[in-house]
């Protein structure tokens, strides 16, 4: 008996027990008025299945999503989680990987992963007709993956060449090195992707081992949104799981990643990677604001206006007056108990001086003076105006209901969001700026000098 | 007199004569089942304006597509339109660059510009609402820029860092020595942004006369998709264009870009770029087929067997097999009377030797015997499939309409194009697998080798 049954449309809790054992349980958890209706159900195995049904929809965008990311390796399997995912792709007991990417392909859809620092991603995006079988493919590939011990050798000759491919790209390099600078040992200052190192020597028994420990249903989240009907999608994942490690009874969702007591980070570290470069990549930053912390939406409008667009500070004084280079922009990261915030700008190497002095004078400028009123307003209708068009595909749909569930553990309503934007008054913004940017600030560099020339 | 009257929606050709002097002629293209309703109005000058009304998107996206890109530069331009696509941002008789990119930050909106080889893009993406205020920036951003002799000397110390940054790309830069193998001197042949020594010394006077002489009404088509109205971006349009150069009187469309007789290209030359990288970067390839070929269907299904994706066949020989390389693909470049046709691969400079075996024999085995009828069913699957996924975002809905009038004199409706990759047989394809995959290979390297390494 197909359990199809067992799981309603509803707009208050409900439960119902069918073919398969223990109780699903299934409720609405907002009815966007940008979007489609956002249903959520938690099988007995503590797996949960959220979906967005957005009807004006052709496509689907269907994602299984891992707690589980390099921030959980131990030093000696630093790329664990990453070598891991790219070999779920290699086979399983039911298809070879010609098979898994012919599947999704076939049929024009598109298929890949991606590894971070704090969980895992598997995706398709597909025809909505075609649902059921991307339910299929990539249920099978999360849940019941072979690891053969062939596709470990050959898959780690790929890594290899992943990991090359990356040194060559200064300007990606340089995020890695800061990162480092920043966190030093802790995991969060590792490579994703491992190194050559760690990865050469690593062994299939390792990979399962991790496999098996961490891709558990209750810390996986599967979502879909586009135009999909939830009972199908929750009852498709069902059969597909069946009968793999993740069709367990009695389990309940894991909680999001709690705060790790004590991430040690380093302050005002310099590391310079020495590299014959064209360009000098480098970046200034400091510790920022963890992934909860209450005052995110101040620090969306301040790094709008500082370096976030076209018109903010850092791109009007660096490119649009002085032309010192093509590319300047801020960021934040945000982790669950950590974040970085931090300048990138890549610049001739007989420059990097004049930009680091105008750098640091605009972010002491912002710390001690704040930004004004029209700026600030500016920076929520950036923060508003980018959010609500960031909506409007099926992939980021899909990724707002994974990420609300795994990293926040709650999806936060569109409306509310927007809310929480224009709550921000200057006050918040600028009592952040004196606290974030008068901090000793950490740099790291790539490009033809040597280690010691910013020890000054 | 407004000349909201002048443009009205019709089914039929219909002309109007309001404020502004001449008829300005509407018609609608399509009904397309997938979208919405396509609208295409010439005004006066020869300008076009495409739209495409999306009631059940909540973004517009906004173009003004220009015929004109870097083949049409002499040597000594090398770089002038791209050159120009830069100062058109630095400020007009209206607005500075920041009043520029302000605007449209402002509302969360995103405002951007690429230059090909053949045209030249400015687009925007708002939310509707900010519709009116897009098409006002970009319109005058494109119509009316001063060109200030300060702004040249600034924008030209970004685009030295612009090439720098490209310079420290290898895996972009062997693209562009792929080009240059293949055409030679031909203007296809040269970097779209120039070089070092073509930027140095251009001249404003020079860019001037670019923009004065390039930048006029039947040269350019501006094109709209999101939640619009036809009439509103007509009349918008021709408001933010009154007293500038674009708006004249009594001028028709240019057709799109003719086939220039005679494209020289050479056969089977090898060029190397000695840099001491961490992989080879290496791409095979041949002339291929002009943008209207007929045979274009036919190749898209093809490539995507060959190596369009995981499930093709040198990803799976390559990579999946044997390891050997993180990206391996074939992609099909198209011009108005040229094209190109080419594997890249990044692999550990050790393995080039046996990439390009590998390579060279997966294509004499498909020039040979052809594509069996399931991969000629998958190719013309993942056609269609990923054509109407690509169709589900106002920007790429915005390109499709502006692509079609630029460079095919036309839009094919969807139901069309289906129907012709529908109609491609395996004979198609594997008849011309057996022309183009048994031409003379060009080869470009970018790695640690020397010039003559490859020329065996």
């Amino acid at each position: 008996m197909a359990p199809s049954g067992a799981v309603r449309h509803a707009t208050a809790s409900t439960a119902g027990r069918a073919g398969a054992p223990g109780r699903a349980v299934t409720r609405t958890i907002s009815d966007d008025p940008l979007g489609g209706t956002v249903r959520r159900t938690v099988l007995p195995s503590g797996l949960r299945v959220l979906t967005e049904a957005i009807p004006a929809m052709r496509s689907v965008s269907f994602g299984i999503w891992v707690a589980v990311g390099s921030r959980d390796e131990t030093g000696p399997q630093a790329g664990a989680a990453h070598f891991l995912e790219h070999l779920l792709f290699k086979g399983t007991n039911k298809r070879n990987a010609l098979e898994i990417s012919s599947a999704i392909e076939a049929v024009g859809g598109e298929t890949n992963a991606f590894t971070t620092k704090e969980y895992t991603c598997y995706y398709a995006r597909v025809l909505d007709e075609d649902l059921p079988l991307a339910i299929d493919v990539m249920c099978d590939l999360v849940a019941d993956s072979v690891l053969d011990p062939a596709d470990v050798e050959t898959e780690r000759g790929v890594i290899l060449e992943e990991i090359a491919m990356h040194d060559d790209e200064p300007g990606d390099e340089v995020h890695d090195l800061f990162a480092r600078a920043v966190y030093g040992d802790h995991p969060l200052g590792r490579l994703i992707s491992g190194t050559e190192e760690t990865v050469t020597p690593m062994t299939r028994r390792q990979i399962q081992g991790f496999y098996r420990r961490r891709y558990t249903a209750p810390q996986i989240v599967i979502a879909a949104a586009g135009n999909l009907d939830h009972a199908t999608v929750v009852r498709l994942v069902r059969q597909a799981v069946r009968g793999t490690p993740l069709d367990t009874d009695a389990a309940v969702p894991a909680p999001h990643r709690p705060a790790t007591p004590g991430v040690r980070v380093k302050s005002a570290t310099t590391l310079v990677e020495p590299k014959e470069t064209e360009q000098a990549h480098v970046i200034l930053g400091c510790p920022g604001i963890d992934r909860l912390d209450e005052r995110r939406f101040a620090l969306g409008v301040l790094n709008n206006v500082l370096g976030g667009g076209m018109s903010s500070r850092l791109f009007q004084e660096i490119r649009e007056q002085r032309g010192l280079a093509y590319s300047v922009y801020s960021y934040a990261s945000q982790y669950a108990d950590s974040g970085l915030y931090a300048v990138y700008a890549g610049c001739a190497p007989g420059k990097v001086d004049e930009v680091l002095q105008l750098t640091r004078a605009e972010l002491a400028r912002v710390a001690a003076d704040g930004l004004t009123e029209a700026e600030v307003a500016r920076g929520k209708g950036m923060s508003k105006g980018s959010f609500v068009l960031g909506l409007e595909d099926t992939g980021s749909r899909m990724s707002r209901l994974a990420k609300g569930e795994l990293l926040y553990g709650d999806l936060m309503p569109v409306d509310d969001l927007l809310t929480r934007v224009d709550a921000v008054t200057v006050e918040d913004v600028n009592s952040l700026a004196a606290d974030l940017l008068s901090r000793p600030m950490s740099l790291a560099v790539v490009g033809p000098f040597g280690e010691n020339d910013f020890s000054a």
